[in-house]
């Protein structure tokens, strides 16, 4: 035993940041802006992944808060809570997710439908939507993000991400391809909002460390709200390095996305519940079942 | 091939952001304390590693632009070049960069000395201060940075980082160790700073990508300037996740270390330099040798 090493090895020991999730998607950028220019990126491990894997490592106790689908957190609401007051959703077409389809949505019927791995709620929600349309029988099938490599085995294909907003903004770059914006499809269907992503916490972790929740809420939608100020400088810094121009993702960022969680979007995400099986789903805020978080 | 998704695919392509390189110790979070607030962050990929890593990463291509230990930038000095102004030195003690030995100094005559394999500059300037001390044949080894591991081995370690600024901060934590701080020794010896790391990057991307090397260098100064100007609030944010408080990470922020890179600074370099065996290194500023990348 090396005499003060122990102690010191004892003392050393730092508190430990909390681990909170985003996607590498465009649709995280201003969060990560305004988490940066707060500085709370000091205050947090802030890592980066997919949606789906954002959600599994959140159940695994990988991380203690992530933005997950909308359709993970319904599959697993007995163990997570939401954090109130934000999300990512849109109030018609969000640009970055979508169905590509290499025919007219009304002939998909008996065809092959890729659903990427990735983008779990896109899936759901492309699936009630052909339901809607009465396209009876297409094969589902997951696939890749990879939408070049899924249209080659697939007819079809339901995605969120980047590479969907550039059709989005291009028709050019869809050559013949057919592109549905499911926020789009979805505020036709049932005049709501959609939401695609909330922000959640695991039950246990907001039972234990309350004031760790309370932070990281509150450094999310002061980050939220200082991006939303900024944005035009925001879209004119990220433009450097993504292929779309400033105005188009200033309008992404605040027109078609909308990061708050508030009575319509609640209203749509119960109506989307209720479709996919989950009728028992009400947004009560008290008692065990509570859908918040206790952040108050 | 589906129409539409080549042209796609190829529009896609985006931007490749600098890689940068930052080392995980607290010498390094004014800058990324900086680089946040200003959002640079946006417009690198911000990559964290040891300092003897970063050089290895920097030298194989992996990075563009890195904070390197003095003794490898020195070393390899044929391929790299620095950026002008900013570095990480000491006028006087420095904190986090000892020797950490079971006995006096003097008494390591014959004995085992381990040099943490993280450290190489901390190593090359402990074994030319035990020299000048007239310290004969110690038993030089390298060992990892467990500064616990390395004394059950060795009678004494030199090493770099956060677990050495906890000894010079606290002497009960030392126990019965004796601390000995090299940019102190360094200081007594030459009358000189001591420059522990410095910003460098290849010869090859500063000739090809001039534009890139002048973005990341403004945008490290800028976040130096503002991290220096904001350096209460900087170590009050810190202090919450560390084990020094607020007014002791201040000070070794802006008092014990100094990130410029000025005339003082580079005589202490080049005095290094030559004790080292780089007798011809000179800081000619023009022609092919030039030690500074071309910014301006």
């Amino acid at each position: 035993m090396v005499p003060g090493v122990e102690i010191a090895d004892e003392e050393l020991r730092r508190p430990v940041r909390p681990r909170v999730g985003r996607t590498g998607f465009l649709n995280c950028v201003p969060l990560f802006w305004g988490l940066a220019r707060t500085a709370a990126l000091l205050s947090i491990d802030l890592v980066e992944d997919t949606p789906d894997a954002l959600a599994q490592r959140l159940l695994a106790g990988d991380l203690d808060v992530a933005t997950v689908p909308v359709a993970d957190y319904l599959l697993n609401r007995d163990r997570l809570v939401l954090l109130p007051g934000i999300a990512t959703s849109s109030d018609g077409p969000v640009m970055s997710c979508a169905i590509v389809s290499k025919v007219p949505i009304v002939g998909l019927e008996g065809r092959t439908f890729a659903i990427a791995s990735s983008s779990p709620t896109c899936g759901r929600l492309a699936q009630l939507l052909l339901k809607r349309q009465e396209v009876e029988g297409p094969r589902y099938v997951t696939s890749s993000e990879d939408l070049r490599a899924a249209l080659q085995e697939a007819d079809a294909i339901a995605l969120t991400g980047d590479e969907v907003l550039r059709y989005a903004v291009d028709r050019a770059a869809r050559g013949g391809l057919h592109v549905y914006d499911l926020g789009a499809l979805w505020r036709r269907w049932t005049g709501l909002p959609f939401v695609f992503g909330v922000w959640a916490v695991r039950r246990d972790v907001a039972a234990r460390a309350p004031h760790m929740v309370r932070e990281v809420h509150g450094a999310l939608l002061a980050a939220r709200d200082l991006a939303m100020t900024e944005a035009a400088e925001l879209a004119r810094r990220a433009a450097e390095w993504e292929v779309f121009d400033a105005v188009t993702l200033e309008h992404y960022f605040t027109r078609a996305l909308d990061y708050s969680l508030s009575d319509r979007q609640l209203a749509g995400l119960t109506e989307f519940a209720r479709c996919t099986g989950h009728e028992d789903f009400t947004v009560d805020t008290t008692g065990p079942s509570a859908v918040f978080a206790p952040i108050t």
